[in-house]
């Protein structure tokens, strides 16, 4: 980076808000700013708004645009990285959105674009969890299940938009019914909306239950939580539940390092916060069943740390 | 390619045999030559008979090693690319051989060794059924599932030795018992093994059908064709073997597009001879399960065209 070049300007594309950081050469965001995406919008003036709001930014913080290296940008949906295209993204609305391109027409630095999960784990090896490796992969057990890998301490795109959907691999085939049509995707067992739905049937079959209690018999109440606070007091049916969760989402985990085969395995969304809860019996899965065993590198899992900042610092690192 | 540097070396190290071929610039082979792994020797006296059996391939077409630019090795097994190093292959019996230290003892060349699925991969992407293409995903049907991943017409490795096992990501997790110590895996469905297990399955199953004529009442003769001939007169229990084979393969194949979204899929084996009987209802299933359907590019499922020499052409083209 040329010395005058000290700043990068990540942004966290999402379907209600448009987060900016600027990030200095440590890797640091050093000030940042929020405003409404309104996706009822035309993308035009989305992006627009997504324009005024670096430029406020900067002006803010008494940074030129000559001082920025690049700009990057994470957005959910299907990316075409090569040409800077939202090829689709539901929760935005958009289809074949031109973003890099109209958003040149306000800003002249340098932009990249991928998936708000690639730019997570490519911040998580930038400065984060991860910041002692080169490869990696991460994944984000929310609403869905997203997936970033990073290879040599860049993105792995493959060949076209609509890859790295680790969250759409099918571990059980057949099985439990995916919003992306298929039946038994690794999503559809492992992200936080299948734990619960599996929190409530359990709480169904067992009218006993710990589970009953803690959501004040209303199972509208379970959150990801309810069922790791009935495990650790000792609730059977809970307990069930958190195994099924780690055999799955250990095996969801060791397909991807018999793919990839990382330095070290990121997971990041709320269920994290149950920490070595969840990743001591995940490690001790994994150890057991990676192809090859003892004589191949297993990577450890270990918690992402950035939280919402990963997304931000990964969009700002994509240009070198 | 410096004018004087005409050739490469290309070299598919097998539990049986090690074929040996001379690779123009216009990636054909131009002379091989094979000879007894032998795989009760010394890696080292296997390596020292690997040299000399190029050299003497060298010497019977008149080529000079100043001729040749590169040499590069497909092996089976877990493989250490960034060291040259055979990090464990069970048909050789090896555990971490340091293969390119130990063949740079006889030719001075600069190397490349890689997986041989990676290889042949490679090979159909530079000179074989891909080569329209940069980015492929090659899957092999044989004993096992063997999976090669091309992205920008090279081989995409992962991080460690013992990635890109696609072969080894569980479709059906808890399912049918694989070689790799898990159940479920895409190999444990899709292999030329699990077809003849399903077959011998369903004509015990159905002692009426007509796999039980095809294989004269002994199922240790039904093999890799028994059911598509069974299934092409029209028998039920054939087709229904046919129809689950087709539909575990989809299910692996997409799972595979979801995550690197090739230009193309490319499937190689004896299985693969059934061609658009095979390949005709495989693209259909994945042209209506790829996640974002038609949104996102869906690449074509079409057959490898090299046979045993991608290996070979691969192996030669791993350094540019």
């Amino acid at each position: 980076m040329a010395d005058h070049k000290k700043y990068r300007i990540g942004i966290d594309l999402g379907g209600t808000n448009i987060k900016i950081g600027i990030v200095n050469s440590s890797h640091k965001i050093i000030a940042h700013h929020s405003i409404k995406t309104l996706v009822q919008r035309s993308y035009q003036k989305i992006i627009q708004d997504m324009a005024e709001a670096v430029f406020f930014l900067l002006k803010q913080t008494g940074i030129s645009l000559c001082e920025c290296q690049a700009l990057g940008i994470g957005s959910p949906g299907c990316i075409d990285f090569k040409n800077g295209i939202v090829v689709f993204a539901g929760n935005l609305h958009w289809e074949q959105v031109p973003l890099l391109e109209e958003l040149k027409k306000y800003i002249d630095l340098p932009m990249a674009l991928s998936n708000d999960a690639n730019c997570a784990a490519l911040g998580e090896v930038i400065d984060g969890a991860a910041k002692e490796y080169k490869n990696a992969v991460m994944i984000t057990l929310g609403t869905g299940v997203g997936g970033g890998i990073v290879i040599d301490k860049k993105i792995f795109e493959g060949g076209h938009a609509g890859g790295t959907e680790l969250g759409h691999t099918t571990i059980i085939s057949g099985g439990e019914y995916c919003t992306c049509g298929r039946h038994g995707c690794f999503e559809a067992y492992s992200s936080a909306t299948a734990l619960i739905r599996d929190t409530k049937r359990a709480a169904q079959k067992h009218p006993d239950s710990l589970l009953n209690v803690l959501c004040d018999g209303n199972l509208d109440n379970i959150n990801g939580i309810t069922p790791f606070d009935a495990a650790k007091q000792g609730d059977f049916a809970a307990k069930e539940v958190i195994e099924n969760y780690i055999k799955y989402l250990g095996e969801g985990i060791i397909n991807m390092v018999n793919i990839f085969r990382p330095d070290v395995v990121l997971l990041s969304g709320g269920v994290c916060n149950q920490g070595s809860y969840l990743t001591d019996p995940l490690n001790n899965y994994i150890q057991k069943y990676c192809f090859a065993g003892k004589r191949a590198y297993i990577p450890t899992v270990i918690r992402a740390t950035l939280g919402n900042d990963a997304g931000i610092i990964g969009a700002a690192s994509m240009i070198e």
